[in-house]
């Protein structure tokens, strides 16, 4: 559950970064920006922004924005029907930003958030500096988390299926409602 | 076939608008600019330069540089055995870009390649200005062409087919053969 206010403030700072970026969006793009607290009510601690830029029925382009320190909590995109599951690149914009996927612990920069050592598994730490990519191949368990300036980012993916996301948080409710 | 001279040339004026669009790049990225003339020869005229971000068996994206007044040929992309053919978003980062597509003729910014007119059979002009972004569903015919500044964009796409892709000139390879 988020609060409307909240939910307003979080995606317009999340605009304002895009902005700050130097990416182009047009007033419909505007229109798009939402925000994903995953049901836990915490959005600038485990939450992200998120701004559709297409999705058909077989490929999509978002721009995800983290606030300073959030975290976009532990989850992977599982097969669904015929399809094998989504694969995802990330591609950085802009800001701090640390992805954790599958191997050897390496943490450095980033933190688990408080309590949730059992929620965040995945330990080995890709920093991608503006302009770096990262494969996400379909089925793999990541996380990823800003640095204190935030972080702008692609993300390109096939078809989208994020309201069937599995994570690592049994708390977790993909479906954010916005209390008015 | 381009000269080996001409082809660096093309691929070094790209990548510096795409350095001017603001658009960062990676040492590997960078590597990765290439040209193609189609096969016929005059790429300054008729061409294109790519540089592929990622591709994989599902999804690529890909920048797109167009120079000063350079049209990309009329082609499509058709069905490949079971892929129903490469559905493509363009998202035009910098530059004046006009499109053209299936519809009613409302030409009014771009022009014909001189003698090629049963080449360019689709009139109805879409111009994109740096932001917005237009939708090719697979097999849809198109071409397109930078005005006087060039042009930048970016180009989704599900499963990249370009070898198989069909073009109106029948003159047309699609392998560019460099000249060494």
């Amino acid at each position: 559950m988020i609060r409307l206010e909240e939910f307003n403030e979080v995606c317009q700072k999340s605009l304002n970064m895009i902005d700050e970026a130097g990416i182009l969006l047009t007033p419909e793009d505007r229109k798009k920006m939402t925000a994903a607290d995953f049901g836990l009510s915490h959005i600038k601690t485990e939450g992200v922004q998120i701004l559709s830029m297409f999705e058909t029925d077989r490929i999509a382009g978002k721009i995800l924005v983290l606030l300073p320190n959030q975290t976009e909590p532990e989850h992977w995109h599982p097969t669904v029907g015929e399809d094998p599951g989504k694969e995802e690149i990330i591609r950085a914009i802009s800001g701090d930003l640390y992805f954790y996927i599958r191997g050897k612990d390496n943490m450095q920069h980033g933190f688990i958030v408080d309590g949730k050592s059992d929620c965040y598994t995945m330990r080995k730490e890709v920093v991608l500096e503006p302009g770096e990519q990262l494969v996400l191949p379909a089925g793999s368990k990541h996380w990823f988390q800003a640095g204190k300036s935030g972080a702008v980012m692609y993300s390109f993916s096939s078809k989208v299926t994020d309201l069937l996301d599995q994570f690592s948080d049994p708390d977790i409710a993909r479906e954010t409602i916005i209390e008015k």
